[in-house]
C-alpha cells in the first residue's frame, strides 16, 4: 500500500466528524480520516462532496463493521429507569425505545463505493475477503483497525492493506472484536510491535500520540505512521461543543475511563456523572447490546450538548489529552510530522 | 541523580527475586534492581551481601511502602470459602487466617540502611520528604514509583531523585496510590512524556519495553532509562519455576490480565483458572485489603509451584511477553540498550 502520511487523523465518529477538519489535515500534508459511521448514506455522500470542495489530496472514510447483538427486555428496562433522572434533570420527555434501531452500514458503504472514495477504513470487525476484494475491484485500499496480534492476522489473511493498532490509550471507542475486554487493552508500546512482527502490511500507530515524542516512539516500534484523534480534538477546525473543549483543555491524562454505557461496546472518554452512575450497571455486564444504548441516549447527548452540560456528554478522549493544544489543524500536523522526521 | 543505565532490572518481588540475576545484569552494564517486598530483613541482608560478592556496580533495592488497610470479617470468609477448592485440589489443609499479618517494612529498611545500600526504590507510595531526608544523609539515592502526573508530582515533592513512570503495560503489581485503579492505568505512550514534563527528575520509562523498539521509543518520549521486568522473566538467571516459564514462552500480548485476587492489589500476569475464578468477587469490589489476600494464598502458591501447576500460580507478566526471549541476562541487556543507543 503507498500509504500517505506518516500523520493521520484518527477517524472520529460523531460530533467531531466533519469536512473542514478532515481537507485541513490533508491540505498540511498529512492523511484526513473521516469517521462516518454515525452518518445516514446522504450526510456521508454530502460530506465526501464537501472534503473533494476543499482538498485534491487523498483521504479516507471509516465505518463500523455490522455488529450481532440481541434484544433483551431486562436489560433495556434496567437502562431506561436509569437513564430516567438523566432526562428528568435536563427536562426531556421519559426515555423510550425507538420503533426501530438503525443498521446502516449496507447504505453507507454503496453511498461511498458509489463516490468512489479511494481509502476505506473498518473498525469493530473484519469486513471480510469478499468485501475487501470487491473494493480493491473498485481501485480503493482497505484498511482494518486491531487490538491484538489475533485481530491483526485476521485483518490481514482478509486482503487488508494496512491496519491501525490501536492501542488501550486511545479515546473513544475500542475497535476491539476477538476476546474478552481485556484482550483488547494492550498498550501502544507494547501493541505495535507485535502487531508489526505479526503481519506483512503496514501497521499504523494509534493510541496516546499527540506530539512529537509520540510520533518519534511510533516510529521507533516500527509503525508506518501515527494516527492521532485527542491531539486535533482542539483544533480550530473541530466542530465539539464549547463546554466539550472546555473540559478537554481542563483535563489530566489520568481523568478517562473506559465505559461502555453510552454505547453498549467499550470506550475510552472523560469520566462524568453519567459515566460514574452508570459504572454498577457495567460492572455486572447487565447493559444492553450495541448500539441499543447509542440509540438510547442520543436524546440526552444531544440535549446535553445544546445545554452545554458536560455531566452527560460522551467527553470521549485519550489518555493524551494533556497533551492536545488549541491551534490550527495544520500546526498540530507539523508538530507529529516533527517527531516522525527527527 | 547520576542515573546508572540506561537498561534497568525492574524490580521483581516473589520468585523472580535472585541476588545472580540483578548481579548478571549489573556486570552487563546495566543496573540491576531487587525486589524485596517479601524478604525477611534477614533474607534482604543476605540478598544484598549475595548481590555484593557477584558484581561491585551499583544496583538498587526495592520496597512496598507500608499499606494502611483494615480487616473485614464476611470478606475474609468469602475468600477463605473462593479458596477452599483450590486448596482440596491440590492436597492441602482448609485455608485459614494467620496468626497475624506481617508489616515487614520497618525491619527491611532497616536491613538496607545497614547495609548502606546506594539506591532504594519504593513503590506502593511516597516514602514521604522525611524519609527520603534520611536516606539522602545516609548518602543514598531514592527512587519513587508512578503510575500518573499527581503521583510523579508528589513524589518529586518529597525529594525523590528519580522516578520509575510504570505504565499499564507493565507486569505484576501496579504501583499506584492515588485515584481510583483507572487513574493508575495509562499506557506507556501516553504515561511519559507528561511525567517528563511535570517534574523536574529523570524519569525512566516501564511497561511494554522489551526490545530495542521499546527502548528506542522510550527514550524518544524523554526518558533518561528503561525499566524492564517481562523481558527478563525468561532470562537464564531468571529462577521462575519450569511451569511458569513454559507458560510465558506460549503466551501472546493479550494474555494478560490485570487481577487483585491474589494479593488485593492490581496486579498484571497470565489470566489462568484461578484469576477467572476470582473475578466476580474482584469485579464487585468484594476482596479483602492487601496484604490479606497475599497471606492466603501463599500456601496454594507454593504448593502449585512446587506441582508444576500453572492454574493457580500468580504468572506475572507484562504486555510485552511475546517479546521476551530466553537467553543469558547479558544479552537481553544488550539487546535493549542497542535501542537506546540506536
Amino acid at each position: 500500500m503507498s500509504l500517505p502520511g506518516p500523520v493521520w487523523l484518527a477517524p472520529m465518529a460523531g460530533e467531531a466528524a466533519c469536512a473542514p477538519l478532515v481537507a485541513a489535515v490533508c491540505e498540511a500534508g498529512g492523511m484526513g480520516w473521516l469517521g462516518g459511521a454515525y452518518m445516514t448514506p446522504q450526510s456521508l455522500a454530502a460530506a465526501v462532496d464537501a472534503i473533494r470542495a476543499l482538498t485534491d489530496r487523498p483521504f479516507g472514510v471509516n465505518l463500523f463493521c455490522p455488529q450481532t447483538w440481541r434484544r433483551d427486555a431486562d436489560r433495556e428496562a434496567s437502562f431506561l429507569a436509569a437513564l430516567r433522572p438523566f432526562h428528568e434533570a435536563l427536562g426531556l420527555p421519559r426515555p423510550a425505545l425507538p420503533e426501530r434501531f438503525e443498521e446502516p452500514f449496507d447504505g453507507q458503504l454503496a453511498a461511498l463505493r458509489e463516490r468512489r472514495v479511494a481509502y476505506l477504513g473498518f473498525t469493530f470487525g473484519d469486513p471480510g475477503a469478499t468485501l475487501v476484494a470487491a473494493l480493491h475491484a473498485d481501485g480503493a485500499q482497505v484498511v482494518g483497525t486491531a487490538t491484538n496480534v489475533p485481530e491483526a492476522r485476521q485483518l490481514a489473511a482478509s486482503g487488508c492493506d494496512a491496519l491501525i493498532a490501536q492501542g488501550a490509550e486511545a479515546g473513544a471507542h475500542r475497535g476491539s472484536f476477538l476476546g474478552p475486554r481485556d484482550a483488547g487493552l494492550m498498550g501502544t508500546l507494547a501493541l505495535v510491535p507485535q502487531v508489526v512482527d505479526a503481519v506483512p502490511v503496514p501497521v499504523v500507530a494509534a493510541g496516546g500520540i499527540a506530539d512529537a515524542r509520540g510520533a518519534a516512539a511510533a516510529r521507533a516500534l516500527g509503525a508506518s505512521a501515527v494516527a492521532a484523534g485527542t491531539a486535533f480534538l482542539l483544533a480550530d477546525e473541530c466542530p465539539l461543543a464549547p463546554a466539550y473543549k472546555a473540559a478537554l483543555a481542563r483535563a489530566q491524562g489520568h481523568d478517562t475511563v473506559l465505559t461502555n454505557a453510552f454505547s453498549g461496546r467499550w470506550a475510552r472518554g472523560l469520566g462524568n456523572r453519567f459515566t460514574r452512575t452508570m459504572a454498577p450497571l457495567a460492572a455486572r455486564d447487565a447493559l444492553p447490546d450495541f448500539p441499543i444504548p447509542n440509540a438510547l441516549t442520543r436524546p440526552l447527548r444531544q440535549a446535553a450538548g445544546r445545554a452545554g452540560d458536560t455531566d452527560c456528554l460522551a467527553l470521549w478522549a485519550g489518555q493524551s489529552v494533556a497533551l492536545a493544544r488549541a491551534a490550527p489543524a495544520a500546526q498540530i500536523v507539523r508538530r507529529l510530522a516533527a517527531g516522525w522526521g527527527s
